[in-house]
């Protein structure tokens, strides 16, 4: 487990629980157990997704995948412990003031992670390899794939504090949405483009494997244009929060800006 | 998902869940839910458990295992996504009438759940094929692997009603973690002895992996007596309760007595 979670990594949504914390007034310690139950179950998702009967794939952040240094029933039972890891934080520690705020953060975090989530998302993607997907058809995988989490990340941290509202919520949650889309086109640029040492992972497995990517249904120009266009309206919605978006807007620059 | 949690089963843990709701007056809807999650923590363990990499097994109640019917990687997603349906249970529905006991909840099914629960008995599991484990070893093992949700059963379902006292939780938990243990003895009996039909799984894949066993340890007629000794020390536990534990004492007996 530990060797899957303190592995280095981006900790983008870490990054994303701490600045949506932020714009809430949150406290910071409160921020860092709801930081660290998404991220743990960020990693759970790429131990089981290196996994052979997955994307198969020996080379995470730079080192062998998790079954590939232990074996695959570790892999697997680390990825189910990680799971419950991420659940047992947010009962054990008082992340918000009100319980009920809490409880609504378990199902937050559950939902984003379940079938109708991330879990979801990647059956989608199982279903689509080879096929030819549309644009909203991979949207839609990706919503679920990887926005589920990036989203529930950004108000998992929001929700720690107090001094949001709804109408503000739903502002972080529009900008959420669009960085996490954001960020899966990034992805499949780099993937099409930055070499392996780079990436800490394996490249060029995408267009291998025939998957369906932004970078196949837009070409490489376009894909990069939209990444850009992406990142825009997502901080266009962050107005009105004056500075306390500012690292919200930082970290909308290091997704599309990043080179690994 | 609904292939692996809706085709049959014994319902153990649903059942204690019930009894012990009912040992604390506990509102039967509210029951409902932490059974039901307890019930998708340990769907998901059985189809992640049947997976090639850890028992490579093809048949469960009766029906092809959930990797045979469908392919590993859906499997592997479907105990993912079961698991996270479970704390979403918990998240979403009205439980207990404190928030916080609420949340007490949570904290309790992922620790049952988690490498310090069920998941950390699987890893000792798999650490222990072809060894030779002395009995307070082995004991160690189905502690965790088994007995950890047993136990969560039985209190998640008292922690839903208000009439119950720590004292008297303590000695639910002391019922459950010996009846636990009983059950997994059992398990152990039936697998030497019961013929595949009757069980619905594999039968006497045991020995066949030489796997350590309460019949390895101990001889089958050791196994039978001390299963006996531990029904008999467990409904002790339940001394002074009178008519509440009515249902207690007959999964106790259930437990023990079946032939599946």
């Amino acid at each position: 487990m530990r060797y899957a979670v303190l592995g280095g990594g981006k900790r983008v949504r870490p990054l994303l629980a701490f600045a949506g914390g932020e714009l809430a007034g949150a406290d910071i310690e409160r921020v860092s157990f709801a930081a660290a139950a998404v991220e743990l179950i960020h990693a759970y998702s790429l131990v089981h997704d290196d996994l052979p009967c997955m994307d198969d794939d020996v080379l995470r952040r730079g080192k062998p995948t998790c079954h590939v240094e232990y074996d695959e029933a570790t892999a697997l039972l680390v990825g189910d412990a990680l799971q419950s890891l991420a659940f047992q934080l947010l009962g054990e520690y008082r992340l918000a003031t009100d319980p009920n705020d809490q409880l609504h953060m378990v199902k937050l975090l559950a939902g984003a992670s379940g079938s109708r989530g991330m879990a979801g998302g990647q059956a989608i993607d199982l279903e689509s390899v080879g096929r030819r997907l549309s644009l909203p058809e991979l949207e839609l995988m990706h919503i679920h794939k990887t926005g589920a989490l990036i989203r529930a990340a950004a108000l998992l941290g929001a929700r720690c504090g107090e001094y949001i509202d709804q109408a503000e919520l739903d502002k972080l949650d529009t900008f959420a949405k669009l960085i996490g889309l954001a960020f899966q086109v990034v992805d499949d640029v780099l993937d099409a483009e930055a070499p392996t040492a780079t990436l800490g992972k394996t490249a060029g497995k995408d267009a291998e494997r025939d998957k369906p990517t932004y970078v196949s249904a837009l070409g490489l120009s376009d894909a990069k244009s939209f990444a850009q266009e992406l990142r825009q309206d997502a901080v266009k919605a962050l107005d009105g929060f004056g500075e306390r978006a500012l690292r919200l807007r930082e970290i909308a620059d290091f997704i599309v800006l990043r080179k690994f």
